[in-house]
C-alpha cells in the first residue's frame, strides 16, 4: 500500500491525513442536530431572519436525509466544513450565516456530548439487561453448588447463584457510575466559540434546554478544550470491563474439562482445525482480549492528551475515535457475555467429583467447632490443619456450609430472595432509563424534522 | 545488591518476596480499627465473652500505640499475621479468638476502604483549597488580559481570570467525581470471610455503622475479591491529574521568555549548573512527570488485574500500593500546584508586546461586522482573511473583544461575579467535607481509645 | 446500530464476533504463500503425490488471484477455514489433504511473520528515506542558527543542521533496532502443529529456506504460542515514534509566532473556521496524536497477553490487529513527517530577534573566560550570573559559540562533514535493504506463480 | 502526613519536591566515576593542572568512600550539586573547576548509562542462570509426560522437558535482545554539555575508552536530551517478563488440585489464615503482579516523555526511577522464578488421571491414519470427530504421539539432545558475559581507586 510512496517521489496526501471526515460518520447526526439548534438560537436572538433560518434549517435536514458517505468527501477537513460547503452550494452566500456565533471547537464538543450521552444510555440498558439475565440465572441456580476459588485453588463451597449476585453487585455499581458520568457529559458547550466565547448574544441556557442538556458547561475554555468528560466516561467503562474480564477468567476455569463445573451453550465454543476433541471458549476469549484492547484505547487517550495544552489542538480530533471504540467493545461484548451467562448450566457431576476429592469446608468446620466447644479459633484451626496434613479429611457438610447466617453470603435462601428483590430494582431502573431515551428521541426528532 | 545471589548459590528470600509487611504500614491503623470493630461484634453476638473481648481490645490498642516498624517484622506474611501473633504472645491462646468470623480477604478489603475514604476526603479538601486559590486569583486578575491559544498559536484574547475559572470548572467536576467515588468506597466488606461468608452470625450492618461506613458491600464474593472500588478511585484521580497536566503545558508556555505572559514565584524555578541565564519551571515539570507516573500506576493496576480470577489472589496485594502512590502524587502535586497558582502574576508588558504583533481579535471583528452590516458571516470572514493575508491588520479593540455577552466567556464582569459566587460554593463545601472528616475522626478515635 | 439487539430479543451473531475474517485481509497473501510451501513440503516428503500437490497448488493460486473480500465471507471463522473450504469446493475431498501436518496455530504464526518482515523492511526503507531527507536538510542549513532549548527555555545557540543530525542519530539507532528485530521475526514456525509438533515428517529447515526465512523457531510450543516477536517489533517502533514525537514538540514550539524560528510548507498548516489569522500545524498534531495511539496499541497487546497461558488462545487473534495499526501509524506518519522536514526553513529574522533579546551564550562565555584567565569555572560562572541578574548582558559572540571543538557539537563545519558521511552510509544501507526486498519478492513470487 | 499542609497555612517544601537527591542513590557510584574521568580529560587537555586534577580526584574518591546518605542531604537539587559543593567545601574555590566542560545534562546521561550497562549485564547473567536451570530440568524430565493445553483445554501430549525448552527458547531470544540493547546503551554522552556541546576541547573518544564505553553518542543534542536508550532497555525487559508471566499462568494452572500435573517446592506456597486446606502459589502470584507493575512503569515512561521536547527537561529526572524499578522487578522475580523451576516436579499420577479421561492424541491419530491409509486428512479428521462425538475414544498411544519426527517437537530424544547442546551454549555465553563484567570492574576500579 505504501510501496508507491516508499519508492516513487509521489506527493503524500496531507489533506486526508489531517482530515477527520471518516471518523465523523459517528457524529454526523449530532452535528446536524447541534447546527439546527444553533440556527434556532440565531433566529431567536435576531441575528438572522426567520426566513433565512428556515431555509438553512431545511437545507440542513436535507443534508441529513441525504446521508453521509465519507468515501466521497475526500478533500474536506471534517464534517463541519463539508456541511457548511453544502449549505453554501445549496443556498448561496446566505448559507455562510451558519458560521457566526460558533466554532468547530464548541460544535464538535457538542456533537461528541450528544453522541456520548446516547452511548451511555445504551450502556445503561445493556447493563440492566445483563443484570436481568444474571438475576434470572441466580433464581434458576440459587442452590446449585459450585466451588468458589481463591488463588485458583478450591476455597469454599457456594452456589452459582451466589456468583450471579456477585456479577449483579458489580454491574449495579457500574450503573451508578454511568448515571454519574451521564450528568458530567450531558451539558452544553454551545456558544463557547473557539475558546473565549463569541460576540453573538447567544443564550446558552435556552439552547441547552432545546437540546435536552441538563445544563451548560460554564467556562468556555473548559467547554471547548477539555476532554475530561470523555476520559471520565471511557475509564468508567474500562474499569467495569476489566472486572468483568476477571469473571471471564473464572468461567474459562470452570469450563476446563478437569473441573467441568459448568457447561456453556455450544454456540460459544469453537473447534480445532486439527484436534477434533477440542471445545474452545472462543467468544469469551475474544471478549476478554477486547477488554485488553479497551485498556489500550484508554491509554491512547491519556497519551494523546499529555502534550496538549488546555486549548483545542488537532490531537483532540484523534482522541474521540477511541471513545467510540470503547463503547463498541462494551456493547458488543456485553451482548455476547449476557448470552453466555444466559446459557450457562451447572454440571453437577463435575462439582460432585471435586467435592469428593478436595477439602473445601474446613474453614466452616473449624468455625463451627470453635463456637460449639467455645475454644479459641486458632487452636481449633491448628488442630484441623494437623488432621488435614495427616490425611484425615475434615469438613462440614456441604449444605450446612452453604447456610451461612451472614448477609450476602452463599446461603441459598438469601440468594433467591436477594435476586428477586434486585429484579424489581432492575425493572424500575429500566423504566427510568427508557424514559430518558424517549425524551432524547423526542428532542432530537423535533430538531431533525420540520 | 543482587551480586551475591547472582554469583553464589545463596538461597532467595521467598518469605520477604511474598510478604506485604512493608506496604502494610499504610493500613496498619485501619487494620487495628477493623479488628476492634470485629471484636465488638463477636462480643455483641455472644461468640466471645465480654472479658475476652475486653482483653483483646486492650491488646490491640496496645499494639497500635506501640507503632509499626516493618523493618523489624521480617518473616511475617503481612500485618494481619503479625497482629494475631502479637495477640497470642500477649494473651495466650485466647488471642486466637481473633481469627473467627473473618479472613484476611475481608479484613484487608476493609482496611483499604477505611484508608481510601480518608484519602478521598484529603483530596476533596485539597481540591477545595486549590479552587479557593484559583478563585481568589480570578478575583485578583479578572481583567488582566492574556492571549488564549489553540494549537499553541495565539487565538483569542481573554483574561487570566477566565483561565482561573477554567481551572475551577475542571476542579469542580473532579470534586463531584470524588464525592461519587466516596459513596462507592465507603461500604463495609466485613463479615464476608474468604469469599462466601462465615458461619459466625455477624450483623454486617451493625458493624458497618460502628465503622462509619454508609452501608455494606452486599455480595461477599464481590466484597472480598473485587477491586472495582480501587480502580474507580484511581482513575478518577488520574483523569483529573491528566487534565491538570494540560494546564501545566499552558503555564510552561506562558513562562517562555519569548511570550513572557506570566511570571512565577522564583521558588518554583531552578537554575542551570552551566547556563547562568536559565530559569527553569522545575516544580511544574516534576508534577507533570509525576502525573505521567500516575498514568503508569493505573496501567499497572489494570495489568495486575487482567489474569486474576474474581476471587482473591496474592496479585491483589501488589495492587494496593499503586493506589497510595497515586494519592501521594495527587496530594503533593496539588499542594505545589496551588502554591504556583497563588504566586502567578500576569506580565502585562509581555502580553502587550504580543497584542501589538499578532492578530487575535479577527474572529470577533468578523462577527461584529457581520452582525452590524447584516452580511452572511462567511463572506465577511473571507474578506477579513484576504485583508490579513495582504498584510492589513484588522481586528476589534481588545477590551471590546473581551466583553462577550455569552455566559462563561472572557467578559471580566462575569469573571469576577462568577468567581465570587463560586467562592461561596467552595466555602460551603469545605464546611461539609470538614464535617465528614470530624465524624470519621470521632468514629475511629472511639474505637482506638478505651 | 445496537438498538435492535438492545431492545428486541434478537440473537447475537456469535460467529462474526469470534471470526477474524475481516482482520485476515492483512495476511491473506501470506497465508497462501505458507500453504503453497506446505504443499511443496508434503510432496517432497511423499505424503501427497505430485499430482495432488499440483492440483492443490493451482487451486491455491487461483484463490489468491480471486482476491479476498471479507464482506462476502460471513460465517467463516478465519481465512484458513475459508481457504480449505474453497479447496474442497474446487477439488473435492483431495482438497482436504491441506490439513495434514499443520494447524492454524503454526500457520497463522507463519503468516504474521511473513507479513511482519515485509513491514519491517518497509519501515527500514522509510526510515532511510527520512534520514536522507534530514541529512540533505542538514547540508542545506548546516550553519543556520537556531536557539536550542531545554525546559522550553532558550539554552544554547546551535544550528538547524545540528538538530537534523540529532534526528539522524535517533533514526540510525532505530534502524539498528529494526535490523535486530528482523532477525527475531524472520524465522519459520512451520511444522509446529498446534503446539507439540506434527506426526508428519516435515523438514522444517528445508521449508524455511523455501520461504526465505533465516532459520526456524526451534521449540514448537514457542513457535505457536508465543508472541514475543510481535511485541518486540511493536515496542521497537513505538519507542522510536515516542522520541520522534518529542521532536514534534520542538517543531510546534518553533512554529509559534512568538518564536517564529522556522516556517513550514503551507500544505502542512490548517486554518480556522472562525479565526482567519490562525496557521495551525495540523499534520504534526495528527501524527503526534497517532503516536499516542500507538502507545495505546502496545498497551492493548500487553493487556491482551496478560491472562493468556503460553499455548494459543483466541485472545492472540485479537492481538495481531494492533501490530498492523502500529505499522500503519508509523509508515503514514513518517511519510508526512519526512515531507514536513523537507519543507522546513529557518526564519532568520525570528531567530535574530530572539538572539537580540535573550542571553544564550553565557555558558560558553563563562567557559571561555575560565580557560583564558585560568580561574576556577564556578567563580567565573557566579560572576556571570551576578552580572546577568544586574541586567548586564554577557555572552560570547554567536558564531564563536557555535564553533565548539567537541565531536558532534553545533560546529557547522562538523555538521556538514558528518551529514555528508552519513549520506554515504544511508546510500549503502538503502542498497542493502533493497536487496533484501528483492530477495523476498523473488521467493514469494516463485511460490505464488506457477 | 499531609494533614498539616492541608489544614494549616504551612509552606510546601518545593526544594525537596524538585530534588532528585533520593533517587540519585542509584547512580552515586557512577556520577563519581564519570567525574573522575572528566577530571582526567581536563588534565589531559591542559585545562587544569596535574596538581589540581589530583586534588579533585582525591576529594572525589574521598566523597565516594564517605558514602551517600540522601536523608542528610536535604536542600540539594541533586547528587551533582552535592558533590560540587563537597569539593568546594574540601578544596576551596579550585573545586569549582569541576564545572567546566560539562553540564548536569551530559553527566546524568553518562551515569545512567554506566549504571544501566551493569544492570543489563546482571540481567544477562541471571537469564543465563535461568536457562541453565531450565535446561537441567529439561534433562531431568525430558520424558515426563504433561498435557499441553491451548485455550486452557487439554490439547496435545508432550513433556515437561519440552516446556522447559520453550522457556529456554524465549530466554535465548531475550538474551539476544539484551546484547543488542547493551550496544545501544554502552556509548558515552560525555562532552555534550547542556545540549550543543562545550567550548572545552574534550576528546570524547578518549574519554569514552577510559570509561569502558564502546563508542560515543555522536550528536550532542541526542546525547543529552534523548532517552531512547532507556525506553529501549525498559521495553526489552518488559516484553520478556510479559511472556514469562504467561508461563506463570501455565504453572498456576498445573498446580490446581483438579489438574495436579506438577508440584512445587512448599517454600513457594502460602497457607490461608482461615482455610487450612489451601496451598496458594504465592511467589508466582507476586511475580506475575510485579510484571504487571513493570508494564505500568514502562507506560509511566512513555507518559512522562510525551509532553517533553527533545532537550532536557526536569521531567526526565522523574523517568529514570522507573528504569531501576523494572530492573529490580526483573532481577528479583527471575531469581524467584528460577528457584521455582528448579523445584518443580511432574506429578505422574495427576497426569495419568487426565490421560485416562481426556482425548489428547486424536490429532496425532488422524494424521497417522491419513498417512497410513493415504486418505485425505480432512476425511479422516471428520470421521474421528464423529467417533469422539458418539463417545468412542480414539487416539494414538501416548508414547507414540510423543515421538514426533519434526524438529523442536515433544520427541523426548530430541528434547534431551537439544537441552544438552544448549547447556554448552549457555556455558560459553556465561564465560563471555563474565568477561564483560570483569572488564568493567577493572575500568571502574581503576578510576575509583588511586
Amino acid at each position: 500500500m505504501y510501496r508507491r510512496e516508499l519508492l516513487g517521489p509521489g506527493s503524500v496526501d496531507k489533506v486526508s491525513y489531517m482530515s477527520s471526515i471518516v471518523d465523523d460518520a459517528e457524529i454526523f447526526r449530532y452535528v446536524i442536530i447541534a447546527l439546527i439548534a444553533h440556527v434556532n438560537e440565531l433566529e431567536r436572538g435576531g441575528i438572522i431572519s426567520g426566513d433565512v433560518a428556515g431555509r438553512i434549517r431545511d437545507a440542513l435536514r436535507d443534508v441529513w436525509r441525504g446521508g453521509y458517505d465519507p468515501g466521497k468527501l475526500v478533500g474536506y477537513e471534517d464534517v463541519h466544513e463539508y456541511i457548511e460547503a453544502e449549505l453554501i452550494r445549496r443556498l448561496g452566500s446566505i448559507g455562510g450565516w451558519i458560521g457566526i456565533g460558533r466554532s468547530r471547537n464548541d460544535h464538535v464538543a457538542t456533537a461528541i456530548r450528544l453522541r456520548l450521552r446516547r452511548a451511555l444510555l445504551d450502556l445503561m440498558l445493556i447493563t440492566l439487561r445483563l443484570r436481568e439475565v444474571a438475576l434470572n440465572k441466580a433464581v434458576e441456580v440459587y442452590d446449585k453448588v459450585i466451588i468458589g476459588s481463591t488463588h485458583r485453588q478450591p476455597a469454599q463451597v457456594t452456589t452459582l447463584g451466589h456468583y450471579m449476585l456477585y456479577l449483579d453487585d458489580l454491574s449495579r455499581d457500574f450503573l451508578s457510575e454511568l448515571m454519574h458520568v451521564y450528568g458530567l457529559v450531558n451539558k452544553s458547550p454551545l456558544g463557547s466559540g473557539p475558546l473565549a466565547g463569541t460576540m453573538v448574544g447567544i443564550d446558552r441556557f435556552r439552547e441547552a434546554v432545546e437540546l435536552g442538556f441538563d445544563g451548560v458547561v460554564d467556562n468556555t475554555i473548559y467547554a471547548t478544550g477539555s476532554r475530561y468528560f470523555v476520559i471520565s466516561a471511557a475509564s468508567a467503562i474500562v474499569n467495569y470491563l476489566v472486572e468483568v474480564g476477571r469473571f471471564i477468567n473464572n468461567l474459562e476455569m470452570w469450563l476446563m474439562p478437569q473441573l467441568n463445573y459448568v457447561s456453556a451453550d455450544p454456540s460459544h465454543l469453537a473447534t480445532s482445525s486439527i484436534m477434533p476433541h477440542k471445545r474452545n471458549p472462543a467468544t469469551l476469549e475474544v471478549f476478554r482480549a477486547r477488554i485488553g484492547e479497551a485498556v489500550g484505547h484508554l491509554v491512547a487517550m491519556y497519551s494523546i492528551l499529555r502534550p496538549v495544552e488546555s486549548g483545542y489542538q488537532l490531537d483532540l480530533q484523534e482522541l474521540t475515535r477511541h471513545m467510540w471504540s470503547i463503547v463498541k467493545i462494551a456493547l458488543e461484548g456485553l451482548l455476547i457475555f449476557m448470552d453466555f451467562i444466559n446459557g450457562i448450566k451447572v454440571n453437577e457431576d463435575g462439582v460432585k467429583e471435586s467435592l469428593g476429592k478436595y477439602v473445601v469446608t474446613a474453614a466452616e468446620y473449624a468455625e463451627a467447632v470453635a463456637m460449639r466447644e467455645r475454644r479459641p479459633f486458632r487452636d481449633v484451626y491448628n488442630e484441623v490443619a494437623r488432621e488435614l496434613r495427616s490425611g484425615v479429611k475434615v469438613g462440614l457438610d456441604v449444605n450446612e456450609s452453604l447456610m451461612k447466617p451472614v448477609h450476602g453470603s452463599s446461603n441459598p435462601r438469601q440468594v433467591i430472595d436477594d435476586a428477586r428483590a434486585r429484579l424489581n430494582e432492575v425493572s424500575e431502573l429500566m423504566t427510568k432509563v427508557n424514559l430518558m431515551v424517549s425524551k432524547l428521541d423526542e428532542v432530537e426528532n423535533k430538531l431533525l424534522t420540520t
